[in-house]
Formats: C-alpha cells, sequence, structure tokens
C-alpha cells in the first residue's frame, strides 16, 4: 500500500501565519509601477503626490456679476448710488471667469440694480476688495502634498489629482497569483461527469476571490496525478507570478504528491494547522515565493484561503485590513446650519485625551482638497439650526477608525515641513499617521487648550524680549505645557521673480499691494512688529486686509499678480519659482501637554522630527536651519 | 446683460429624490442579460437558480482507506480480527473515489492492521454500512435551489454553481451612464492650462464612481458652451445609454444651458435642492430616461452624485444599500468544538422574539452549500471546548443585518416547495426573506418551542385517528399556537425508473435495499405506521438505519443505485427521473405561534402560500393538492 502523508503540525492558525510571513520577509516585498492617473481607482500610492498646478490657476470669480475695481464703490449707498457702466468701470463676469487687474472684487448679479439701459447698473453698497473672488491656489496650491504615500486613491482623488496637473501616478504592484487545479479525476466544466469524475469548480472560487482582494488571477489547467508534471507546472508557475496556489481537487494522493513536490522544490514552513474545516494547508517558499497548497473541500478551501492566502497577498499590496464605517465624535467647533439645507461638513478626525474629536473643515463647495482631506462627512439635518461645539455627532467616515486613532492631530501655524512630515510619519513608523490644520500659532493655541490637538504649532513673537514661543506659552496656559524645539526659518518679503519693483525692506511696502496673512498667524504678529518698528501703520499698507491663510496661497497671489509682496518663509517662494527677501530668522516649534509624551503616535511623532530623512528633506527645501530640533523645554513645570 | 436662470426649487433631498423616482418609475426598469458563471463576481441573480447535477455525483469515500462491505466486518473485534484482502474481499480507495456494489462502507487507512503481506490487512472492530462514504448529492441535489433571485454573486457562489452543472446565468444588466462635461473654458488634462482655462477633472471623478456603483460609465468629450452642440450631444447620450449626467463644469452660463436644453428636450422634475453644498441640482427626465445636471463645483458635484445618482442607478440594480457587517446573536445550539482547532461554523441567521438567533449549519468541510446557505460565520476560538446553547456569539455576517432581520425562519420538514417560498417572497414582497433548515417535523416543532424559528413545516400522522399534525401540536404546547394548513402531497415509494425490482407495495421491501428518512422526519413516521400496518417489523428492512435527510437525498440515492427504494415525495421522483408509487396523500401544514402574525414578513410569508404564482409553481412541480392553503386553526386558543 503507498506511503500516506501524516501531517506534520497543528499549529494555530495565527502563530502559523507568522512563521510564513517571517519565512517571506527576506524575499516578497511590496513593488510599483507607473499608472495613468484614470486608472487609479482603488490602487495604493506609493509616495507623496505634490499638485503641479493651482487650483483655481488664477483669481476668479466665484459668482455670477461684474468685475470691480473695489475702491470705486467706497461711497455707494441706499441713498447715494453708485452706477457701473459695462466695459467703462466694470465688465460682465461668469462664475470661474478670471478677475484681472485692475478689478479686484466681483458684485453679485442680485445686487445689481437695472436701468434702462442694459450696459447700466446701480450698485446701492460698497463692494470689499476681493470679496466673492476666489484666489488663485485656494483649493489647490502648486507644490502642496494631494495624496500622502500609502493612499488608497479613491473617484475624488483622481478628479483632484487631474485638475493639479497630474497625469500619471506610482502605486504598489497587485500581485500574480496562479492557480492550479490538480486531480486525475477532476474534470472542466461544460461536459457532463461521469461517475468517478469531479466538476472542477475550486479554482474558480479562487481565482473570484484573488480578484475581490486586488490580486490578478491567473488560473492554470488541471494537472493530472503526475509527480513530474506537478513539479514543472509549479516550477513554471512560481517563475511567472508572484505566488501560487495548488489547489488538491477532492483528489486520490494528489496532495501527498504537492507537500513532497514542495519539499522538492523548496522549503515547506508549515503543513497542518489547526483550524477545522482547513487543517491540511501547506504553506511553502519555492525559488522565495510563496505557494500554498489548499484543501480540496471546497470549505476547507475557502477557510484556508481567508487564513493564510489573503495576509501573503497583504504582504505585496502593503496593507493594513480595516474597514471605514460610522462613528460618534465630538464636534471641536459650533457649526451654524441654515434650516434651509441638509448640509454636509467635511471633518477631520481624531482622538484626544480619549475623546473622538471632528474638527470641521473648509465649507466652500469649490473646495476639492477639503474632500481629499477629510475623515469624514458630518450630515446636519435640514431640521437643524447647527450644532454647539462639544455635542456629540454621528460622522460617516473615509477613513478607519484605528488609523483615526492613530493620528497626531496638529492643529496651527502652517508650513511646507507639515507635509513632509505627515509623509515621513507611516513610512518610518507604519500605521502612525499625521493631520494638519492650519488656523495660525494663536488658534493652535486654543484648540490645543481646548482639547482638541495633540500638537500646535507655532512661531509667536514677543515683541518687547524678541524671544519666540516661550512667553505666550506661560501666559495662555496655567498648567505644565512642552515647548519642543522645531527649525528656525528665514522669513521674508515673497516677491515677484526679479524683483520688478525693487522692494529692498518693509519701508517699500506702501503704494504697493500687499497681501497679508490672517489674524493670529506668526507671520502676521511679526509683520506687525516690523511695520511699528519702521514706523509705519497698517492703513499705509494696501491689501492689509487681504489675508491669505497660508504661505503657499501667498506666494501663489504674488505669483498671479494679485499682490506686489506678502511676507511668508522661503520654501514657499521656492516652491513658486519667486524671489525671496530675507528679513530674519524665526522659531517655529511646537507645543504639546506632557501626557501626550504617553502615546505611541507622538514617540513616533518626535522620532520623526528628528530622524536623518527629515532633515533631508528640509534641506532639499532650503531655508530652514535644524540645529537643536527636538529639545523640550517644560512650561510651569513646578504648578 | 443675458438671463440668468433661478433656481426654481429647494426641495429636501429626500423628497426630491423620491419625486424623481416616481417620475421615472414608468419608464425605467430592471432588465438581465445570460453571462458565463465565471464572469457573475458581484453580479445579482435575474431568478432562482437550481442544480443541474449533483455534489457529490456518486456515492464517494471520504477517507483514504479501503472500501468493504460492511455485513463482511460484522464480527470483528480486538479478540477476533477479520482479515481483508485487496481484491478480494476490499478494494483500495481514496478520498472522492466512487464507492460501488457490492461495497457500502469505507474502512480508514489508519485503521488497518498491516501484515508482512501488502495486499492483507486485519481489522479489529466491524464497520457500520455507509460509514465514511459521502452519499450522492450530500453536498447538491440535483434540481436544488443554488441561488435564489436577487442574489449577489460570491466568489463560494461561482464555485458551487459550477459544480453543480451551471455554466451561464442570468443576471440584472448594468447600466451604461454617460459623463457629458461642458463648458467653453475646460481643456482635457495632459495640456497646460493658460489663465481663463480649467482643466476638466469632473467628469473622471463621476466615472469611477459610477464604476465603484457598478455602472458602467462613458465618458464623452467636452462640450463647449453652445446651446445647439449640447441639446444635440444630450439627445444622442440619452438614445445610447441608460442615464446621463451633465456637468456645468464651473463654467459661465453653461448651467444655464442645461436645464434650458433639458426642458425642450424633456422634463424637468427638480431644479434646485435644499442641499449645501450642492444646491443646483437638476433631475430631468428624456424620452424616459434620467438626465441629471450636476453642479462644478467638485465638492457640490460629488454630494450630488451621492445623493441622486446613486439612487437612480439603484432603479437599474434592483438594490438595497446595506452593508454587511459583524453581529451579536445568540446560539440555538450547544456547539461542542476541539481545543486542537479554531472553528468556523457555519450559521443560519434570523430574528425572532426580538432576539437574533445563530443556528449552526452542516460542519463538513465538504459542504460547499453550507458556505452558500449561510448567513455567517460564527468563530470559536481555538482555546474554547464550545459554546452553550443560549450564549451570546459574534457573527461575522455575510448578508447584511437589515436582510435577515426580515426573513422568515423556517424549521422542521423539508419539502421542495421551500425553495418556491424562498424564491418568490423578494419578488412578490420586496425586502422579505425566506429561509430554511431542514431537520423533520418534530425537530422543526422543537425549533418553534425554543425560540429559534418562526415556522415549522409539519406532517406528522396520528397513527391512532390518522389525522395530521393537529394531535402532535395539542400534545406538544401548552399555549396557544396556530396551525396554517398547507398543501395535501402524496407520498410513496421513489424507485428507480421503469421499476426494475417490480415492487409494488411495502410488503415488497424485505430483500431489497432501503434508505431511510431521519428520525422525527413526518416521512419515517408514516413508514413506521406503513410498517406495522403490514405487519413487517425495521429489522426485515435492509437500509432502515440509513438515513437520508431530504426527499431529494432519498431520490438521489435511488438514483445512484445506493438503494432499490425509498420513501418520498412525487416531486423528488420526477426532479431525478425516477418512477414513483403513490401510497396516499399526507398533509404538510405549518406551525407558528400567533403573535407572529404581527411580523411583516410572516404577513408576506401568508400571502406568498395563497398567491397564484406560488399555487402556479406546485403545478409545474406535481403531486401537490393545494385546496385548503392558508386556513388557520388555532389550538390551545382557550387557554
Amino acid at each position: 500500500m503507498e506511503k500516506r502523508n501524516l501531517y506534520l503540525n497543528n499549529i494555530p492558525a495565527e502563530e502559523a501565519v507568522e512563521i510564513y510571513r517571517k519565512a517571506l520577509k527576506e524575499s516578497v516585498d511590496v513593488s510599483y509601477e507607473r499608472i495613468p492617473v484614470t486608472e487609479a481607482l482603488n490602487r495604493v500610492t506609493r509616495s507623496a503626490v505634490y499638485a503641479k498646478y493651482c487650483s483655481p490657476l488664477y483669481n476668479s470669480a466665484a459668482m455670477d456679476g461684474v468685475a470691480v475695481r473695489a475702491d470705486i464703490t467706497n461711497h455707494a449707498s441706499e441713498r447715494e448710488a453708485v452706477e457701473l457702466v459695462i466695459g467703462e468701470n466694470c465688465r460682465l463676469i461668469d462664475t470661474g471667469d478670471p478677475v484681472r487687474p485692475p478689478y479686484n472684487a466681483v458684485i453679485m448679479a442680485e445686487d445689481l440694480v437695472e436701468t434702462t439701459d442694459p450696459d447700466r447698473f446701480r450698485i446701492l453698497a460698497s463692494a470689499a476688495p476681493w470679496q466673492h473672488v476666489r484666489p488663485i491656489g485656494e483649493d489647490i496650491v502648486a507644490g502642496e502634498m494631494i495624496l500622502p504615500g500609502g493612499h488608497r486613491i479613491r473617484p475624488v482623488d483622481i478628479g483632484v489629482l487631474l485638475a493639479g496637473g497630474i497625469l500619471q501616478v506610482e502605486v504598489i504592484r497587485r500581485p500574480q497569483v496562479a492557480v492550479i487545479p490538480t486531480g486525475s479525476e477532476i474534470i472542466e466544466p461544460g461536459r457532463e461527469p461521469r461517475e468517478g469524475e469531479i466538476i472542477e469548480s475550486n479554482s474558480r472560487m479562487f481565482e473570484n476571490l484573488v480578484t475581490e482582494q486586488e490580486g490578478l488571477p491567473h488560473r492554470l489547467p488541471p494537472v493530472p496525478d503526475d509527480y513530474g508534471l506537478l513539479r514543472q507546472t509549479v516550477l513554471k508557475a512560481v517563475r511567472e507570478h508572484d505566488m501560487v496556489l495548488v489547489n488538491a481537487g477532492s483528489s486520490a494522493g494528489t496532495e501527498d504528491y504537492t507537500v513532497h513536490v514542495l519539499r522538492e522544490l523548496g522549503q515547506v514552513i508549515v503543513h497542518g494547522v489547526a483550524v477545522k474545516p482547513g487543517k491540511p494547508v501547506i504553506l511553502a517558499v519555492v525559488e522565495g515565493k510563496p505557494v500554498i497548497g489548499l484543501p480540496g473541500y471546497p470549505v476547507s478551501a475557502f477557510i484556508g484561503f481567508q487564513n493564510f492566502v489573503i495576509p501573503v497577498m497583504d504582504l505585496y499590496l502593503d496593507r493594513d485590513r480595516q474597514p471605514a464605517g460610522c462613528a460618534e465624535a465630538v464636534l471641536s467647533r459650533r457649526l451654524i446650519s441654515s434650516l434651509k439645507y441638509k448640509e454636509y461638513v467635511r471633518v477631520k478626525m481624531g482622538k484626544v485625551d480619549e475623546k473622538l474629536i471632528a474638527a470641521p473643515l473648509a465649507r466652500g463647495a469649490g473646495a476639492a482638497m477639503s474632500l481629499v482631506r477629510a475623515d469624514g462627512f458630518c450630515i446636519i439635518g435640514q431640521n437643524r439650526e447647527g450644532v454647539e461645539a462639544g455635542e456629540t455627532v454621528e460622522v460617516e467616515l473615509f477613513r478607519s477608525l484605528s488609523e483615526i486613532e492613530h493620528t497626531v492631530m496638529v492643529i496651527g501655524s502652517h508650513d511646507l515641513l507639515l507635509d513632509v512630515l505627515a509623509d515621513l510619519m507611516p513610512s518610518l513608523h507604519p500605521h502612525m499617521f499625521l493631520s494638519s490644520t492650519h488656523v495660525g500659532s494663536m488658534g493652535g493655541l486654543m484648540a490645543l487648550r481646548r482639547g482638541e490637538a495633540h500638537v500646535a504649532p507655532v512661531h509667536l513673537l514677543d515683541q518687547k524680549t524678541g524671544i519666540y514661543n516661550i512667553s505666550y506659552l506661560e501666559e495662555l496656559f496655567h498648567e505644565p505645557v512642552l515647548l519642543v524645539k522645531g527649525v528656525k526659518r528665514i522669513q521674508g518679503l515673497i516677491v515677484k521673480k526679479g524683483n520688478p519693483r525693487n522692494i529692498k525692506e518693509i519701508r517699500d511696502l506702501p503704494g504697493l499691494r500687499y497681501v497679508n496673512r490672517q489674524r493670529g498667524a506668526g507671520t502676521r504678529i511679526l509683520f506687525d512688529y516690523l511695520l511699528s518698528e519702521n514706523g509705519l501703520v497698517p492703513e499705509e499698507i494696501e491689501g492689509y486686509t487681504y489675508e491669505a491663510s497660508t504661505h503657499m496661497a501667498v506666494a501663489a497671489l504674488v505669483s498671479s499678480d494679485g499682490a506686489d509682496a506678502g511676507m511668508g518663509i522661503q520654501s514657499a517662494a521656492k516652491a513658486m519659482d519667486l524671489d525671496f527677501l530675507p528679513i530674519g530668522a524665526e522659531e517655529y516649534d511646537f507645543a504639546l501637554y506632557p501626557k501626550s509624551l504617553e502615546l505611541p503616535h507622538i514617540q513616533a511623532f518626535l522620532d520623526v522630527l528628528q530622524s536623518r530623512e527629515f532633515r533631508m528633506k528640509l534641506e532639499e527645501l532650503g531655508g530652514y536651519d535644524t540645529s537643536g530640533i527636538g529639545e523640550q523645554i517644560l512650561i510651569h513645570g513646578l504648578c
């Protein structure tokens, strides 16, 4: 009687997977390919993708109406209408049209009072500069990160990538999985089976399971029970694919052949696992590639696939298997909503102090990037006037909860280095993420105090001492708070290429068009300080009230001729190919509570901050001094 | 100044969807196509699919070993070994091989004691008839329903369909969705945009959203702002597709064109909805087909798609949008599990008396149909010896909870009409389902009492009175219980085609091979009654202890020459092309608690039972008398 093969192992499933994945670690790796963005649905990015163009690409009308120079409307009122004449002091404009100099504001069609002359209108209120104008880069700024590495591409991402000028993207290659049915008694579907014959169907189940798991299946024709033929087929399949599944059929002795063939060709790591049904599984490595022998009974085959094939496919796909869903979260800020609408608010999510926090993002319909950045939708019913801060809301998640829970929530001053940190986090510390929201230094400290952020990046100049950040923390906090030193960065004036207005210092700004940063931004505080040092007042600066919310937005406005100068950092000027006049170095640090140091993702954040990879990226960007990065100063430590 | 279009409506999203779907109801319908099973992943079946072949197709070995006649082993014991000689009184057999007469049992290789002669073994214990034999049709019985209509095809279903001899399947056709980007200022990705130009990206987002939603997208080239051209493009698109999306771009006045074009070509049902962002949506009908105008801002476009395009695609796809997930359920029966294994138990789920119940299904690895029938997996950890009945377990769901909650749980005696009911339920009453488990009449009544079933189908003969079912209910229940009259069905002997053994009555059975039904089955009770009426005792019937659990399994065994005769219903004999000797009509009724009448799915069940469609299907099957169907008899009503 022929020798029967006994199962050597009875290893628990989890242990078997671990041993097997360890055995494959040396030889199995993620690989990448470049594909058109239009074909990238559900593929996973290799590395961060940065925008090539701004969106909008120019200052554009946000409404249908007329474009005007805001100053000519200054005195318009109910009692004293100002007359607008198309082609003379205004021009017709539709949503999306460029707003070009000398025009700098849009008046909505609804606010125009018609006259008997179709080219003449009257207005009864003044227009603020830049009203109803979407500034260049409002949605996407050239050079800005659109998607981080390791991101699964959704339909909305495809739209934003194309809008940002990206046509191709590098993504994780899908593993090619050969499926080999075996057994002399199996026949292909379509022929009437005779007694002793079995219709081969498992391989078709495997094909479709592989497809569902985002692999590329390749089913081979059934191999009869012939040792030499099986050996040859397996070897060929191993060489032409990333992994191989050998299915025993329900056949006689085939499984014995399989394990012997695999022992001859490579190494059998596990044979037999403590799973029922599904015990007779073979986990082998041949020429560095995984070859998995699955039992013939269909239920065992299915369970074997779930337990062992998917975790190996995960190695090729660098995949974390977490479904999204819904979650309840505490709203970080009050949301006012109209009773007229059911409103979809995009939110950023994070877990701070054991509470899941939902922080509303930009609400404009044009902000496609808000969809890309959002962790979910918070839907406010039409019958509600809004939601108070601190109320619990239901959020439809776009990312898995586990990912959200391992995300460092950074809220505060903007710097490009935050994009770099967000990109490096998951590659240096798998399953750890960073998300940042840009509200300026003071806004960030407020969010930190409210328990909405883990980390607040700050660059606040004490105008009395000339020392950065410390006195602000001392004053705003009454409990211990940590200042982790970040970078010294060169602040200066961003001006057009070649500096056509010949700007040399702050004193040259009156008479030119300036673009400012929003209230609370460190850059704005520095600018105020410099104005007063130079004996100037805000009223002398045209555009002092024209606020952009990021360095890149300032650079984009200067680049598009929306302004002659703005204050910002060197990397933003460099990214937009503009000139930069250094004014001085400022200190961009990170505030956080000492208790946060216990969190693994905060530890990962501090580690990435001091990593060689991060310093190298900053050197590439230019304009940073990283000496002393990561040093910690405890404030109110004795309270 | 050109005329601007004002939004006419500010309808709540839900209301807008309802109005629009109502307007489309006349002209939009589900259509079907026939495709190869191998390409049917994720497609939805039109109607029930019935198996062509049995699986296994013949009585087959469930183990490697030798095939023997059980009777020659009768006296084997530790003290008195029986010798087996290959080729003389046994033959070598491997798992899956046919077990042919005269052999009727398999002895495992492990139980064979080797001798010096490789062709001789000794055995130290007797073999029971049919031990380690998988009877024909154990997994799938020819003529049995494999999938109900409206079922979404999974990889495991593809395997079972092919194993059951099905090569093609009729499924719901996917809607073809044209996507038309519009606007003179938009350019295709790949060209450097100039001021005033916008890269067209929304249509690419739509394409991928349509794909994600299982439609077939067809993106058309951008249409400039030209009334006539837009009109012509929309009309052509409507004629060549199932639905059309017109995207405004961020363009000037385009939207005005769109609504005017749609008013000219058809009917604008809704223009403007109370959703923010996403107000300017147009819901129109042109030549009976849905044409949806979506706003140009990407966020509005995305939200418009979610709110309005998906519900219309649902009309074409006849789709209920419910994700599966996990659920906690009460285990209906004790499960013993080995500490040696992590065990995957397939369960049927249902909600009875506000409790979610998980009832374990067949545990064999060969039972592919148990995967198809299962509503989920209950995973028992390797460190557990089992789970008690009534304990709460976590179930990984294959079906949505909402579907499970609207399912009539039928447990009891088997009849093919249950498959017919299961197939008719969701087509006559959308979102109402029926699932049946076959444990015989008494088993069903026990399940009803334990609160595991809604309905127990019974055909239990009172041997004293000759009346069916009533006395059993009176005795087993002590509270009011309802008997809903079902069908009278002809029971008889199922014999081979042409009746080669010339069987005429029960008295002819001694000396022939009979296949019995399991204990508690109504057919078995009838058989026992007939035996005693004919002055016979069970010991005179060969195969009295050989139990099959369904009528079809009995028919399959007779068909495969596993037995000469078995008792069963005419439809089973007809399905397997066998002869049938009528013995008498029996009453197959349904027991349920009166309180269940409040459930909508029980109402649906009673309605289907009395429907014309159901009666017509039974006539096709033959062997049923449906007079009086649906009449209710209340038992213990006065308690």
